[in-house]
């Protein structure tokens, strides 16, 4: 590669262009009108304005990215998390106009994207998955026996589905025609696709995942699994590296059947298997696979001593993967926790402003990824993340104390954040126990439902 | 211990309290008044004002220590390094009431303060030193036969000696007795003591370090070396983990002998074993023993995964070392540089003030310890140093790359730093490739003498 052009802003921004600095490969960074003071516009070797603050018309319009590719002379594209990291459409423009994306073929974004293909696809590769429909059902009479051999609680879901829409809980068969009928509804209005699956409804389980990297030339690895159950709203709060409940036996049978799985995909690039893990049956079950790099990589980062970034970089460059699984141990234990400018007391309302006074508390096995600095205004336009502070410690117990100190010596104003409420999940006597599970904070009574 | 008191300021006063921290045991600040503001007061549970800015009226004052300590309640001492961390009579003093000084013996330190003794108690350990004399000499017929021995050139030190006083360098027999009798002379001066040895005068070398801690219960281990050769004036600038200069079996030499040694010695404490290192003969000569925390101990730990610091705590304490020499493996390469508030445009002369814009490189594989914060004001009265730049990566290139770019990323203002001079020194041909010494920025005429 002879330039990159980083699609992306905040601190994954800055995260890929320091690697690109190590690796001597100068980078290009884009921004809207509303970041023009970002931190990784004065990091990157050039900068280009692509248009307004509003996402749709610069952070999502491949035209004007293009536009900046073509300016810039750019022949490789980093995409980030979010944005345009998991468009087929982007990658597929890329590869007619003979620009490396950094990430998966546009035809594996695609596949992965359709949430029923995808289960198919992973079930054929070995990979454990919720029982269900093989994919779409097309009529009720199917529903029915579909329902009868996965049994109750199940849920019907839109396979273009998200955010909780074409979705709906059947607890008794009384209520199947029903929810089959709405579900294809709202489907439809929302997606403008009727198509629908079933699944088996877990009550309780965890959010573990598989950090996996592949180089499009039949060689994949894992870098081991992280538990991300602390989430708020499907939104993930704090994750770990590895799953403190994993026995060495279930660690190593998944990790290893699902760097097998990707292996026979053939898949290029780093990606990660989502699971949800039900503790009582020791089971994984696929809930999807995320094409591209994820907010908490740095926890996996830190226990392997990997760089995911470069990784990325040499495989999308059709290097073969040099790394073997052999290569690849567990070191130690990290947390990441993401602070976010919002304020719990106003149901985690976004709470842009100007930082005035910042302070990362520091040292020993301490990592900060942010794009923040005094001074900098967090624009109203984009997500609340304002850095992530990731701990590395001998254990989980160890990473915790050093969590709860590291962020009691953060400071940062005037605006509001979610600094206390992580430093209270830390001190939580459940979570110091580990005793969770991706509706933690909800069945604690610690946050209430979305919009209440 | 119940309670810490940490005799010191600056970044090692917050590096110590962070693992008081994570070890849960509370901790108390000493500060002069020109010090109210400064982060480690901040971090501690409590602080006690013991002075004015002068440090011998409060750093380095013994009896107002000691007040705080039983004002406190505290029932141990951690003295950092420099002020009172190599001072005998300190550690006697707490010794005598009953309080846990975290380090060596008074005993020990005395011992090993004395630079002729230091040497003949190594040389009996089995630590090779530099030929010359065996502990002082006392008349000049003696000194005749030992330069006879020794050879030319030889240098006549003073056992008090420091600083380059009462110190006389000899190229041929008859410049002898004159060297003699003036290194007498000014030591008398200088130190009130005028015993003198006399050493090979090394022309050429490398300042290779080894980490140690042992348990006083005759368990000792290394935690390999740091290679310390950048310096001016005597003054460590960066410091490397482990030496990339060594192959493995002389690495294994000379961590094992000086383990050993420090075994037999029955040490109790963290300290550093300091070297000459000859490449041309692949040689190393004891220089004296520190028996303390070193400025440089974290590149030790970003190799080693290692808390040094806990580990002072916990021997102090009179734990058995639980760590095997086994359990201790290098993983990667690590580099930091040494912050100072100086200008290299005028002599590095000290520059103190306000620093208004603050922004350290961060990411992964970066470790910063500091004291300072926006607004924070460096007081005239103390040492230069602001903050320490450290690096972990997998090789002493990609951290060279680490370091560059960490460097460049960082901003300091609007005082004076040695920023830029360091991010020269990353990029200096010679110190890429390792071609360097410990006189390497005066032979390259990058800095001038002392005083120039």
């Amino acid at each position: 590669m002879e330039k990159v052009l980083v699609a992306n802003r905040g601190e994954i921004a800055v995260r890929v262009i320091r690697s690109l600095k190590e690796m001597g490969i100068p980078s290009v960074a884009i921004h809207s009108t509303a970041d023009r003071d970002s931190l990784h516009v004065a990091l990157a070797d050039e900068a280009i304005c692509i248009g307004p603050a509003k996402s749709t018309e610069s952070y999502l319009d491949i035209d004007r990215i293009i536009a900046a590719i073509e300016v810039s002379g750019a022949d490789a594209v980093h995409p980030g998390y979010g944005f345009l990291s998991e468009s087929a459409t982007f990658a597929e423009r890329l590869e007619e106009i003979g620009v490396i994306f950094i990430g998966p073929t546009s035809e594996t974004i695609s596949r992965m994207g359709d949430k029923a293909e995808a289960r198919q696809t992973m079930k054929d590769a070995g990979v454990p998955v919720i029982p269900g429909s093989d994919g779409v059902i097309d009529s009720f009479d199917e529903v029915g026996s579909v329902a009868e051999t996965v049994g109750y609680p199940l849920v019907i879901k839109a396979v273009s589905g998200g955010g909780g829409k074409g979705m709906r809980f059947v607890h008794e068969p009384d209520q199947l025609e029903k929810a089959y009928k709405e579900a294809k509804k709202e489907a439809k209005n929302a997606f403008g696709d009727d198509r629908i699956y079933i699944e088996k409804f877990i009550e309780k389980a965890r959010h573990i995942e598989v950090q996996v990297v592949g180089d499009g030339q039949g060689h994949a690895v894992h870098l081991y699994e992280r538990d991300c159950s602390i989430q708020r709203n499907n939104q993930k709060l704090i994750e770990e590296a590895p799953a403190a409940i994993l026995d060495e036996a279930s660690r190593k049978d998944i990790t290893e059947r699902t760097a097998e799985a990707v292996a026979k995909l053939n898949y290029r690039g780093a990606g990660t298997v989502e699971y949800l893990y039900v503790e009582e049956e020791d089971a994984f079950y696929f809930i999807e696979m995320n094409t591209r790099i994820q907010v908490e990589h740095t926890v996996s980062e830190e226990i392997t001593g990997v760089d995911i970034v470069r990784l990325q970089l040499e495989v999308a460059q059709g290097q073969p993967l040099e790394l073997t699984q052999d290569d690849i141990s567990i070191n130690g234990f990290a947390i990441e926790c993401r602070i976010n400018a919002e304020n719990p007391a106003e149901h985690f309302m976004p709470a842009p402003g100007t930082i005035e006074t910042l302070h990362f508390g520091m040292g020993q096995g301490v990592r900060i990824d942010s794009h923040v600095y005094p001074g900098y205004m967090i624009p109203p336009h984009y997500d609340s993340m304002i850095g992530k502070v990731i701990v590395h410690a001998e254990s989980r117990e160890a990473a915790i104390r050093k969590m709860t100190h590291v962020l009691d010596e953060t400071v940062i104003g005037p605006i509001h954040t979610n600094l206390d409420f992580q430093h209270y999940l830390m001190n939580h006597p459940n979570y110091r126990k580990n005793d969770v599970e991706i509706k933690f904070l909800l069945h604690n009574d610690i946050i209430g439902q979305e919009g209440e």
